[in-house]
C-alpha cells in the first residue's frame, strides 16, 4: 500500500489511518505517537497525539492532536447518534483549543473545496450552515444574543476555479481580520470506504490545501498564519487506485497466492488509464452524505463558539 | 466479469461494451448483431444493430440501432473535435429518426438524473442548454424564427428526490402534451474508465430509468410510449467494483497468477464493504466534463431539430 | 386601484386583500361572504368563506375557504412565532381537508414557481424541504416508520423554462400516481409591501398558475383534476404598478390634492417604460425570505401529513 | 428627486443619471464635467469625466471617467448588438486603461454581490464565465495558448453572508498575489427602469461595496489598493421609492397639480412600510437579464484581457 500511495502521490488524510498502515498487520505501538480511545454509547473517539520530529517522519503527518469521531455505519443522521457526535464536537473543540479562545474573541471560518463537486462541496456546505455574527457586532449589535462572538466565514473556491491559492485568499483575510482562532473545514480522502460519511476528523494542527492531489501547497496552519487553526474534516472519498489496489491484495491473501506489490501498483495503474491517480469513489448518495455531514459539523462547531445558545436560535443567524 | 456483473446487479450501459464482454478474447462475429465503423478526422462512429430476440438475449440489450461516438481523450471540448461531434450527432439523428419527424412537429426532450448530484446531472444540464420554442409557438409566434419547431424540455428528476417513477411523470407529459419525438439523455455508467466523458451514445431503443442501479422498472421506449424515443448518454462513472475487478484480473494476467473469477467477485464486494455496488468512480474533473458533454448534447441536438438555425441564434432560446 | 388592476392585467392572489379592494373605505360585510378572525397570541388567522356564485363575481375568486395567517412584521422566523404558524397550518389544513383524508392515503406536493428566479423559488424549495416517502412505501417500507403514508412531490417549473403549461405536466401525473390530495405551495404578489413574507394564504379552491402575469391558464383545482387540492402562498412580491400607484394616491390624499384614478394609472405606467406590469418589488432580503417561509410551509405540511411523527425523524425523508 | 434620495440614503450608481440629475430641466454644462457622446450603429457610448474636486462635490461621484455603454430596450442578447457592445467594453478598457497594463500583467477579477439572490449575481456569474488562467500559468504553463497572461478571480460575497467587508477580503488577496490591475464588477441600481440590463458603466474610479444600501464602507480604489482598478456595473434593479416618487412627480405634471416634494417622499415612505429603502423593482425576467449580461461583460473584458484570442478558445478556461 505505502508504494501505491507514493506511486499516485496520494495523501493519508486521517490520522488512525496513518497509525493502521505503520503499525501494518503487527499492531505494535508506534514510539512519540500516543493514543486514547472512548467508546461512548453509539460513537468511538479516538485521540492520537504525535508528538515528536521523529513520529512526524514516520506517521507523515505534524505534531500535533487529532481527535478522529467514529459513527456506526450509515448512521449520522440518526437522531441520537448526531446528538452524541455534536456533543463530541464541542468536547474536541475545547481539548484542541486548550483555553486559547476567550469569550469574545473573534473567529473566522473557513470552507475549503469546490462547491460545484458534490464530494468538494463540504467545506462550502459548513459554511452555509453556520452562524455568521461579526457584521452584527459591528453594525447592529442589538441583532446578536447577548453574549455572542463575532464570527465570519468564506468559501474561497479551489485553485483550478479561482486561479487562487487558498493561502493567498486566507492569508490576506486573517491579516485583515485578525481573528484569534481559524476553523477550517475540507473534505477529505480516506483509505477504505466504509470510513465515507461515518468519520470526522478534528486536528489543531492545521491543513494542507490540495495535499490529497500531490501539489504541494503553503498549508493553513499557526506556523504560517500566526493564530491557532482547528481543521476538521470528513471523508467523503477513496482514492479509485486504492480500491483496486485492496481487491488486489485481498484476492491473493483470499486466494492464497503470491502478491507482488509493485505489480499490483502497475497493474492498478493500467487499469485506472489516463486518469490516474485522479479518479475518486464515492457512493451514490453522496450528496445526501455532504448534506448531512456539513450540517452536524456546522451545529458542532456552533454550539462549541456560542455555548448556551439554543440551536434553535443559532440558525437565525445562518445564511 | 460477467459474473460480476450479476453479482453487483450492474447494468451494461453502452452497446459496444456489451459487445465486447460478449466476444471476449474471440473477436469473433455476434450473430444477429451488424456493426459498421467510420473514421472521422477526430472521432470514431460505430454503428451496432441489433436484428434478432437471439441477439437481444446476447447482448443483454433490445432490438434497435446504437451508434457510438468516440473522441480522443479529453478532447471532447477542443473546438475541432467538438464541431465533429456535434456533426456526428445531426447525423445519427437522422438515421434514428428515418425520417418519422416533420419539419413541424413537437419534440419533447427529457433530461434524466439527479440536478444534486454532480456525475448524475448530465440530463438536466442538457435541459438548461437546449432552446426551448413551444410556449412562444403557443402565445407568441412572432418572437421564432421562421420554421422553429415547438419544442418542450423537462428534467423529472430522480426516484429518490420525488418518490415518482420517471415512466409516471413523462407518460402522464406526453398523454397531454402529444409530442411526435422524445429525446430522453441520461449519465450512463461505463465498464472502461477511459470511456469517462469522452463517449455518446445515441439509440433509437429508448431507455430504462435507474437500469444501472438494479431496480427493474417501466422502460421509455416507443412500445410504452407510442412515439420515436432518441436515447443520448454519455458515460459519468464506472461501478468501482468492476475497476477493482479488472486490476484483480490484470494483475493475474500480468503476474502470471491463476484467475479465479468467483474469488475475485468475492474479494472485491469485501473490500467495498457495506456500499456495494453503489459505489462510482468518477475523474476528479467531473463538473467540467458535466459541463463541456451537456452543452455539445444540446447544440447537436439542437442542429438536428433546428436545421438550417445558427447556433448563435439557438442559444438565445435556451433558459 | 381597481383600473390599475385591470389596466396591468394583475391579479389579486389573497382573498383578504380581494375583500378590502371590495370593501373599500365602506368597510361593510358582503354579500356571500363570510368571514372569521381568530387572534392567537403572536399570529391573527382569518377564514374567509366565498359561499355562492353573485360572491364569486364580487371577490374575483372562487367558491371556497380561504385561511390567511398573518404574523407580526419580520417576524416569521422568530422560534414563537414559527411555532404558531406551524401549529396554525396544521390547523388550517385539518379544516380545508374536511376528513377527506385517510391516513395511508397518497399525497402529491406540487412546487410551482422558477427555481432560477430568487422570489419565485418559494414552490421549489417547499418540495426541498418535504419529507418524501413514497418509494420507500414501494421498495422499501422498513425504511419508514410505521404509519406514514406515500407522498412524492415535483416542481414542475415555469411555462418559460420548459415550454409546458403546468397544467399538462401535473395532470399527467396525477392521472399516473392517482393521490388522494394535492397541495400545490406557491409565491402569491400581494398589493401591500408589508405582506411580504408575513402572510401565508391557505384555500380548497385550487391554483391558477401565471394567473398573476395576465395569462390565463388550466387552472389545478378539484375539478379539473378529480381530487381535492389544498393551495399554499405567501406574498413574495408586490407589483411596481400598485406601489406607484399608491403612493400618487396617498399623496394626493395627503396633500389635498384631487385623485383622478385613470391618469394615475397613466402616470405609472409611463414611469414603469417598456416593462410595464412585468415589474416586481421584493425587499433586498428576499432570498432570506423564501428560505424560512419555504421551511415553514413544508414543516407545517409534513406535520399535518405525519401526525405524531417528531420534526426531526420527518427531517430525515427531505431531500 | 434629490430629496427622495437624502431621505432613503439612495446611492446614484450611475454617472449619466448623476448628470441628469444635477442638470434638472436646465440641460446646461456642468462646470468641471467633460461629456462625449458616440453613437455606433446599434448602442451609444457616453464618456464623462469629474476632473476637480467642485464637480466631485456637485456630481457625488469621484474624480475620474465613466463609459456608459447603452443598447436599444430589451436588445442586449440580440447577436448584432451583443458583438457592438463587446467592441465597445474592450474599447473602454482600453481609454480606462490608458496603457497602464503590459501585455504579461497579473490582473484578478473581483465579483461582488449575493450569488443567492438573482438581480445581485451579476458579479459572481461574471467570475464564472470568465476566463482563469493564473493556475496554468504557475503549474502547467503549456496548458495556455502563447501570450496569454495570468488571471485569477474570487467573489468575495456579501456582508450579511460572511461577516466580512469586501475590502477586508479584496485587500488581503491584493497583498498577496499583487495584480497589476483589478476589475470588479458588481450590480447597480438605476434611477430608471428602462435601464435595467440595457446599459453598462466602466470606470476607473473603483467602487463603494453596499454604497447603494446605505453604508459607507471601505472603497476599493487606487487610493485604498494601490492598483488601478477598473469598475464595471450593470443596473438591476431600481429602487421602489425612486419608483413611486416619479409616479408622484409625472402625475402631478399631468394632472396639472401642485408637486410637493417633502410631501412625496413621506407619502412614499408611508406606502414602503417598514421595509423602507430596501424594497428593489426588478422586471420577472430578470434571472434571463443577469446571465446574458454577465456574459456579454465576461466575454468584453476577456478579448480585452487576452487580445488575439478567439471566443472559443477562451471559453474554454471558463470555470
Amino acid at each position: 500500500m505505502n508504494d501505491l500511495i507514493k506511486h499516485f502521490n496520494l495523501n493519508v488524510d486521517l490520522a488512525v489511518e496513518a497509525r493502521d498502515l505503520v503499525r501494518g498487520d503487527t499492531g505494535q505501538e508506534i514510539q512519540g505517537v500516543e493514543e486514547q480511545v472512548e467508546q461512548m454509547e453509539h460513537i468511538k473517539i479516538t485521540t492520537i497525539t504525535i508528538k515528536d520530529p521523529q513520529a512526524v517522519q514516520i506517521m507523515g503527518k505534524p505534531i500535533g492532536t487529532y481527535v478522529t469521531i467514529e459513527s456506526p455505519p450509515l448512521k449520522i443522521n440518526d437522531p441520537y447518534v448526531k446528538d452524541e457526535i455534536i456533543e463530541a464536537i464541542v468536547k474536541s473543540m475545547e481539548i484542541l483549543l486548550n483555553k486559547r479562545l476567550s469569550p469574545q474573541d473573534t473567529v473566522l471560518l473557513i470552507g475549503l473545496g469546490n462547491w460545484h463537486a458534490t464530494a468538494d462541496a463540504l467545506g462550502p456546505k459548513f459554511i452555509e450552515y453556520s452562524p455568521i455574527t461579526r457584521h452584527y457586532a459591528q453594525y447592529a449589535p442589538e441583532a446578536l444574543v447577548e453574549g455572542m462572538r463575532p464570527v465570519s466565514a468564506i468559501a474561497p473556491g479551489v485553485l483550478g476555479i479561482t486561479g487562487l491559492e487558498t493561502y493567498e485568499v486566507v492569508k490576506g483575510i486573517v491579516d485583515n481580520v485578525k481573528p484569534a482562532l481559524l476553523v477550517v473545514v475540507d473534505a477529505l480522502a480516506a483509505q477504505n470506504v466504509e470510513r465515507i460519511g461515518n468519520t470526522i476528523q478534528m486536528s489543531n494542527t492545521g491543513i494542507q490545501p490540495g495535499a490529497g492531489i500531490g501539489n504541494a501547497r503553503e498549508a493553513l496552519n499557526e506556523d504560517s498564519l500566526g493564530i491557532p487553526v482547528v481543521a476538521i474534516g470528513c471523508p467523503t472519498i477513496v482514492n479509485a487506485a486504492i480500491i483496486a489496489h485492496q481487491a488486489v491484495q485481498r484476492y491473493c491473501r483470499e486466494e492464497g497466492a503470491f502478491f507482488n506489490d509493485a505489480q499490483a501498483s502497475n497493474s492498478v495503474k493500467e487499469v485506472l488509464s489516463f486518469f490516474g491517480g485522479s479518479l475518486q469513489v464515492t457512493p451514490k448518495e453522496i450528496d445526501d452524505i455532504i448534506e448531512n455531514t456539513s450540517r452536524i459539523i456546522a451545529m458542532g462547531v456552533a454550539q462549541s463558539l456560542f455555548p448556551g445558545i439554543s440551536s434553535e436560535q443559532l440558525e437565525l443567524y445562518a445564511t
